[in-house]
Formats: C-alpha cells, structure tokens, sequence
C-alpha cells in the first residue's frame, strides 16, 4: 500500500498508526501542505484525491480517502488486531469516543480552518491559538470523564488499543504542539504515554517521518 | 429506543432518518439548544449526554452519543436495508463521502462555531454566512464529482439510500437554509430530490418535528 502524507497532519497520523497495528508496510509518500507550498492542490495529487487532503491510502483495488473511511476499511479487510470491541454497545462507544475528536475538535483546528481565521478576520497567532485552544479544551472535558471512568479493559475500550487510541494520540500531540496544558486531563495524558510504549505509535509521531524537517 | 433531538439540528436529522429507513419507531425529545435557551447545557440533559449536544439515542442497553457512531450501531444491531455496501472497497468510499461532510462541512457551521465565530472575532451575520457559504462550496464541489460520475446503482452507493445520502440531504437542507446557490450542484440536488420522495427522509425534515415553530 501507498500512504499519501504530511508529517504533522494529525489525520495521516491516525493512519500511520492503524497500518503499524495491522503490521501494514506501506510506501510513505510525502505531500507537503504548508502554507505557500500546497501540494495538496496539484493537478497530479488532485487526481489521487480530488478533495486535496491527506491522508490518501492507494490499495490494489483503489484509493481511498477520509482518515475514518480508511480505518474502518483497514479494520475490516486487514488481519491483527481489531480496532473496535466485539460489543456492538461498546463498539458504538469507542466511535463515539473517536468521533468527538474527528468532528468536533480537530476540524476546527486544521490548517485551512486556521488560514481562513487569519483571511477572513484577520486572527494573528495569538487569536488563532485561543480558538484553537477552545475547541480542545472544551472536546476534551468530556473524553477526561470518559477515560478516568472505572475499566475492566487495559485501553480505553478493550484491551488492545483501538479507534479511540488512535484519534486520541495525534489529537494530544497537536494540543501540545500548541501548548494546550494536559494537567486537567490526566488520564487522556496516561493512555497517551501507555500508548508511546507501543511501536506503532512511537513510530508513526510526526517527528518520524521521513519528511520531518 | 428515544431520540434527543432539536428539529433544526442536521446530526439530529441524520439519526431521523436512519431510524425511519429501518422502521424503527421512536419517541422524540425534544431538547432545545437554541442559543440562549441552550438545553443541552442543563444537568439533567448532561447526565444523558456530558457532552452536550444532540443527537443522543437511549437504547434497552444504554445511550449512544455522535451522530456517526450512532448510525453505525444501528446498522450493525437492527434489521432493515444496508446502510453500506456489501463491498469492502465501496463501503469505504460511501464512508469517506459521507465524512467529506461529518468532518470538513459539517462541525464548521454548527450553532457553537457559529456563536464562537461572533464571540471572539466579532462576526455579525453577513460574516458568518460568507463563512457558511465557504465550506458548503468547498465540501460539495468534490462530492459533486462523485455525484455526477457514471454509477450503476440507484442510489450513490447501493440500490437504496445509505450513509452516503443520510448525511447529504440534511447537509443540503443546511445549505438551502443558508441561501447558498445549488446550481453548481445539479448532482446533488437530483439525490435531495429522489430522497424526498421516500417517506422516510420527508418524516425526518426538521419543519415536520414536533418541535418545530
């Protein structure tokens, strides 16, 4: 498989992710979104993903697109540990978990979102950074609730990390990228390190990429 | 099972109409999160959903929360036409498209951002709209592109109406509330017109609940 990525795209990180817990070698193909360079929006990446985002997985049978889209489709089509509970409640559950992150936190805190923050009402850093840290703080209040509750499981949902590990550990990862203080959310910040004892997390940080500066 | 729901919420909408495509019968209630009213935010609505937002869906078993992890859970637990192709290759692109608008459309126009949008920045109306506008128009032009391409089904995906259309026609619905001009979507708005002409979809408008003005 082919992974179209960027380094520091919190949605290609999740995918980097779920292909080291399916124990996936993949090609890592660089597409560099910064501001100014948008590679993204090229004529030939256009063709590979006409909505000009990564991340973008090229199978044998196709490419697909939508981070959620591709970890669903890993989870159903691939071997190695699953991604969601057996239980249909539970499972019902931990994409609830993994989708406050991926509808409500990290849209708006994307690079295009924060761009037209600065096109539209002219936010400088410091206005942007309050947004973002907003949109963090208040997603993750109830996530903290959710993972502080008593367990049985060894991850938040089962005992083998899953969706919700893997939306939460790039979402971490931005916020403290972004200074977002962790300390009222101590037990998202312990299944973050947990998680980082796990090569396939550890592998998949931004830092790690080959297009890291 | 029992929907919280504001008639104007298009997460709300969604759950609707997946709830009336499986034949499944409901109570409705209402929880009113127009700002300044702002239900969602009381202690009795926050032990159903900490987060504060509907849609949630009380089952025999326990409550779900996110529209997305909802629809999923009762397309995996209840009987009634598919939600998602039998194709791993084509559920993952009827998951994407319906993404395009859970995670890049949707959570920038919710009521909250909206209301952040005026908060911080001091957006007045025309502000906000053109903001509105923006996303709608980014979002729909790829998925027109689907859309419009030669398909072998009745629906985008299936021979019946799936994620893909659960998530469009409130999105559009959202769009046309908005003013936003469809006629660089023709695509989409053929799909909004052949899905009202189920009931299931017309039953689930938001000027046909209970709670609407």
């Amino acid at each position: 498989m082919k992974l179209y990525s960027y380094w520091r795209s919190s949605a290609a990180f999740r995918v980097r992710i779920a292909l080291n817990l399916k124990r996936i070698p993949f090609e890592y193909v660089a597409v560099n979104i910064a501001p100014g360079v948008n590679e993204q929006l090229s004529d030939a990446y256009l063709e590979t993903n006409p909505e000009g985002r990564v991340p973008a997985l090229e199978t044998e049978r196709g490419t697909l697109v939508q981070s959620m889209a591709i970890l669903e489709w890993l989870d159903e089509t691939q071997s190695g540990p699953s991604f969601l509970p057996d239980d249909a409640l539970l499972r019902g559950k931990c994409r609830a978990f993994a989708n406050t992150i991926a509808c409500d936190i990290h849209p708006l805190n994307n690079l295009s979102v924060l761009g037209m923050l600065g096109d539209m009402f002219g936010a400088d850093n410091a206005a942007k950074n309050a947004w973002y840290h907003n949109w963090i703080v208040r997603g993750f209040r109830p996530l903290e609730k959710l993972a502080s509750a008593p367990r049985k499981t060894q991850y938040l949902y089962a005992d083998v990390p899953g969706l919700a590990e893997i939306l939460l550990i790039p979402q971490i990862w931005n916020a403290r990228r972004f200074d977002v203080d962790m300390a009222p959310f101590p037990a998202l910040a312990a299944m973050e390190a947990k998680c980082y004892k796990l090569s396939a997390f550890e592998h998949a940080k931004p830092e790690n990429q080959p297009d890291a500066p």
